[in-house]
């Protein structure tokens, strides 16, 4: 039976998303796309916005795992700060589903692509076509999105088997 | 009648809680503790443990608004990344229960209950019990999430009044 995987892509002003289905090797594109949040509200209420956005679509296409990339550290420790708490907010839509949630280093999402940790955005999103034939994600953040989906699809331990990924990985 | 607050002190190993009720000018304790997450559980579930215990705090309590710290940005991207992510699951507990966010600078939660922004911690303390007499909160975590509290009776706005005070304010 096919297995639904998301792949997310965390960012406080857009998050990128792509459902895919996995059947022996074959990857399907089942849905992708982008849940935002309002810049002029509050930071509270922002979170709310994508947390309820990806809930919704958890729902409506019902992922058996969620993967999403460990966000890269900024320089600017304000923009960590940011990006954390969107990442902290994303987590939590498939954590309340009851979904588990693996993490992937960039480049190990960029290597199972593109064979290459340091591949850039262009390749990998060439490749995410590639690999779904048919799928045309409408934004760069659903792309990354369905690329974390297809790393995860690559990596992913059988179920009932404690995801332990180690967190650094050399690619 | 009077006006629950909750303060939050978001970490993600611990998160402080404490609320307060207000009555024109008159400070009471109502209850305070920490809630906290497994060490070695995957990320998102640590999140989702401290989600669902402030859920169930708010629920329990019934706060009317809520307040956070604006958390200290690390000179360390990996702990101040850490911590964006506790808070962004922090700040969603009451969020998603129709509460109101306010956040304020440290230093200006310091000069709201000692008269200086850079008082030192103990200072703090010591001044959470004096004006919540009887509180005897159970940790540092506790008092820090009072004192934000305290500091939110003293700034808050009239309800339906947006909230907005300025991001960065000398004190």
């Amino acid at each position: 039976m096919a297995l639904r995987l998301i792949g997310l892509d965390p960012g406080l002003r857009r998050t990128g998303w792509g459902v895919i289905e996995v059947d022996g090797s074959n990857l399907v594109h089942v849905a992708s796309g982008e849940v935002a949040s309002t810049v002029s509200l509050p930071l509270a209420e922002r979170l709310s916005q994508l947390f309820d956005a990806l809930s919704g679509v958890i729902e409506a296409f019902g992922p058996a795992e969620a993967a999403v990339e460990e966000t890269f550290v900024n320089k600017n420790p304000s923009s960590t700060l940011k990006l954390g708490q969107a990442r902290g907010a994303v987590m939590l839509a498939p954590a309340q589903a009851g979904i588990p949630v693996a993490e992937y280093p960039a480049n190990l999402i960029k290597k199972s692509l593109v064979g290459n940790g340091h591949a850039d955005k262009r390749q990998v999103q060439t490749m995410v076509s590639v690999l779904l034939p048919g799928a045309k994600p409408k934004s760069a953040d659903a792309s990354d999105a369905l690329a974390i989906a297809i790393c995860h699809a690559h990596h992913r331990r059988p179920p009932n088997v404690r995801y332990d990924f180690p967190k650094k990985v050399r690619v």
